[in-house]
């Protein structure tokens, strides 16, 4: 059954994942990448958005390093590396939002996670071409981000004296995320000291009576749970960290967290899929209030390809078969609502019933990244396991 | 048929919109209200939404100016207005977005439209009230609004390079209904310059091929059709804006201008119903491409109550029943799918095939405003009418 998959990720990876961003977001003219690109491949917006063009940078720096040495996907990566030096970062070295498609900027905003994905794309970059500069780039960014969220104030977002000091998610997830990246390549320096903390920031968002990760957790002991904030699940994040918690664990090993870990992919799939129409919930309220976000009930391409990694993950780490009939259920939802057969990569926005709101293929915030990485991966950790116990 | 949804719209008030409100919004403890109400009134966040203090102190001073004259409604007037004065300004004299329950500030929006409510409220409420000092605040608002507007940099959103010089619908439909109020209550100052300016701006935003009016229109002739932002289209916005055009040309009388007001409305009704599902799209684009927003598809309640308003305004004007005609195909939509017999109220947000997404009856965005005012305008009109017509 797993090999079917893997033969599956490879197919659309290969023959229709990577040929779709390869023949229409690169940007020869310009540099760096469209990202709005409508069911055929159609550019529906000229701009260009920082947290994808260095999501693509990361995805085909990481095609190169690790899936197949084709110069075609360096180049691809070169294109947005270069366009995100020359004009990602504004005069106090954070980076926008948003530029048109010449590089002048449009829009910034009050958050650090473009940062995050520049970052990434430079990091991995370094590791294909070895070119110190990108390395330098990747670290001086990483360093500059981690004090960001330290004082979002960096990032215009001032403190106001009626918020609680909170964690969340996101940021020690993208803190994680990087300090692993880094903690794999550059050998110069010690990242295991935000692998920790990250570590110790996650578990305080862990909600052990339901087995999921809440959004938003107040650091000073105070209670928020009169305010939506307080209340915020979603799923798809949720099992998101816990495969990122799992390969943490695989460097600062924890018999405890790791089952944490694991409790909270099937917590997270237990209380956020939907049973009457299959998939996962975007938002959700743990006390099943009313949510703010009018897209809380759509189901989203990212969170079923997430889950479906962190299910091959977590079935690689416990062999045991109840996370395969997890993986059957969401991989049969995803082939059968997000996988376009006709011209290639995956829809990303359906609604509570399944049928599909927007047949774009990418837009501001999806772009070359979760689909290829989730492939990728499954296929790696996949074939890995094959290959061990061949061995064996 | 009019006289019969005057009358619907007379019970809907007094028997179920304007109950909810005052049973469930206030706040006698620290001031304000309460607008995140779930379907039977129960508070799921504690915050304070500046946008909808300023609505709600405005939709209770205007019930008390022009619906009756009850203590009770002045009473709830005064409760947000005061909350408004003692804690909605930034030490620069800007609205915040969010107050704690208690008044804290606890968000800022780069924009005006938190302020443009406050000020409305002000102005109804010195109306209630003849106290000067909030004819004052009011005066003193809509000039910094005005600044605002021209400048955004003074709520801390600074203009980019690549960005172009664009005119925001909500920008001049802000500035039109205030000075329209201004006009109607201050006589000490002249606003025909805002409203002509006003008027003047509304029209850069008309799409004559199509008879609606654009979201973003270029201000120095530049082409920004590449983009999503030059594309957009919100029907509700557009027949929001197409009754307000009506109501300022009672002020300055202009046929043409009438017009094209008059096939904004049917315009905008006719690109934006959904002719499968019935119900108004929130958001379109004209070239029939992606659109960015994912509740792109979904049916929101004030886009439907401002035009039955709009309808009945059309119809009063110009005595076409083809204006009745759609007015039985949005009340029929509007009653079957939003208005709550039960608990009072409208629910506020459907998916495309109309099924409620959520059942809250506010929230940060919706309040007490668009139902009651619809409401009121609604049968306020027909009542004249009908007097009108028994006087001649």
């Amino acid at each position: 059954m797993l090999e079917e998959y893997a033969r599956i990720y490879r197919r659309d990876l290969t023959e229709s994942v990577i040929p779709f961003w390869l023949d229409h977001s690169l940007d020869k003219e310009f540099g760096g990448y469209f990202t709005c690109l409508d069911r055929e491949g159609g550019i529906y917006d000229t701009k260009k958005y920082l947290w994808l063009q260095g999501r693509e940078v990361w995805t085909f720096s990481r095609l190169y390093n690790e899936f197949e040495r084709k110069q075609e996907y360096l180049d691809a990566a070169a294109l947005g590396v270069d366009f995100i030096r020359r004009y990602g970062r504004d005069p106090k070295g954070r980076v926008y939002f948003s530029l048109t498609r010449e590089g002048k900027p449009f829009a910034f905003q009050r958050k650090p996670y473009g940062a995050v994905f520049c970052m990434m794309g430079f990091l991995e970059y370094y590791r294909a071409t070895g070119q110190e500069e990108y390395l330098g780039e990747a670290v001086g960014l990483f360093r500059d981000i981690a004090k960001w969220i330290e004082d979002p104030a960096l990032t215009d977002r001032p403190a106001f004296a009626g918020e609680v000091k909170t964690s969340t998610l996101a940021d020690p997830m993208v803190l994680a995320v990087m300090a692993l990246e880094l903690h794999a390549i550059d050998r110069q320096n010690d990242y295991t000291g935000f692998l920790k903390d990250a570590l110790k920031k996650i578990k305080l968002h862990y909600d052990v009576g339901r087995k999921i990760l809440l959004e938003n957790v107040p650091l000073e002991g105070e209670d928020i749970s009169d305010w939506p904030e307080g209340r915020l699940f979603l799923p798809g994040h949720s099992i998101e960290v816990a495969w990122i918690l799992l390969r943490i664990l695989e460097v600062l090993p924890d018999e405890s967290c790791k089952q944490m870990a694991m409790d909270i992919i099937a917590g997270s799939l237990e209380y956020g899929w939907d049973e009457k129409h299959g998939g996962l919930f975007y938002y959700m309220d743990i006390d099943n209030r009313p949510v703010l976000q009018l897209e809380q009930k759509m189901k989203l391409w990212w969170a079923h390809a997430e889950s479906i990694y962190a299910l091959i993950l977590a079935y690689d780490l416990s062999r045991d078969d109840r996370w395969l009939t997890w993986l059957d259920r969401v991989h049969s939802y995803t082939y059968d609502k997000f996988v376009d057969e006709k011209y290639g990569e995956w829809f990303g926005y359906c609604d509570r019933q399944g049928e599909l709101t927007n047949t774009c293929k990418g837009g501001n915030y999806k772009g070359c990244f979760h689909v290829p990485r989730a492939l990728l991966f499954s296929l790696q950790r996949i074939e890995r396991m094959n290959e061990d116990s061949n061995r064996s």
